[in-house]
């Protein structure tokens, strides 16, 4: 269950990613991204772009894995599983996978495979990496008295549950 | 409605997502994060972390108030809104914030606010410009024949919807 899968066995699961993105674009549920959550060999969790039908620009193919294995885990981190998507994850769905910490990723395409296809991974991969004052939509740290205190809350709170 | 506000603006919409971090976490719900969503002078959507109360990783603040707005304003498309946050958004979260495309984003709190604080955000920063090879999560890019195939369907698909 630790170790790392073979070839075939990462191929058969990055091919059930890519049927879960063309069954569900065709059926007009979104863009074309499949992803599955792997525990040993079993599915945990899968999503697929709903973008679209569901109004939910955070409704992307790994996001949805995610958030399915965790409700079917009942657990907020993925230790010993391993993502498998369609496509490189974007930069939101890459911090949603470093946030439930998985063991691994494996994917399929890459940014630049999404941008020819008409995706703007790859222009967020650029702009995160810009100071914020660069960025192409205005980006301010305004800061004052007392915006910190949240934070002094929380580190001085004796039950907080740490993720 | 699209001119940018002024700074007593910026302040009381601020204080209103870390009134928002506050009461929910003193609740239990999660950590010390809000946000909101405005369009004119009206919030639209609003959100505090949850991830340890509903175990999912991604419901950060940000992403709970675009889910929301989004949600209210019946779209997938933030254009004329602007993103308030208590703490600067970790790159989750401003990947949401990417394709949901409001006009501007103003933040309290910074990045490294939030590593003092025991938040990973700093971390993801820095893993998400390095190569994917070189990350501390192994991944790896598998391409083989056919990958690309649910691009090729998407670009040939008449009724797509693009997001």
């Amino acid at each position: 269950m630790s170790s790392i899968p073979d070839a075939q066995t990462i191929q058969k699961f990055l091919n059930i990613t890519l049927d879960l993105a063309e069954k569900n674009m065709l059926k007009g549920k979104g863009g074309p991204f499949g992803a599955i959550v792997v525990q040993g060999d079993k599915i945990v969790g899968e999503g697929f772009n709903q973008v679209t039908s569901t109004n939910d620009p955070t409704a992307h193919a790994e996001v949805q894995a995610i958030r399915d294995a965790c409700r079917n885990l009942k657990t907020f981190q993925l230790d010993d599983c391993i993502v498998y998507a369609s496509c490189e994850p974007c930069p939101m769905c890459l911090g949603a996978i470093y946030w439930s910490r998985p063991k691994a990723i494996y994917f399929a395409s890459t940014r630049q495979d999404a941008a020819d296809a008409g995706f703007d991974d790859d222009f967020i991969y650029k702009e995160i990496v810009l100071p914020v004052e660069k960025r192409s939509i205005l980006t301010r740290n305004v800061p004052f008295d007392g915006h910190k205190r949240v934070f002094e809350l929380w580190k001085s709170k004796q039950d907080r549950v740490e993720y």
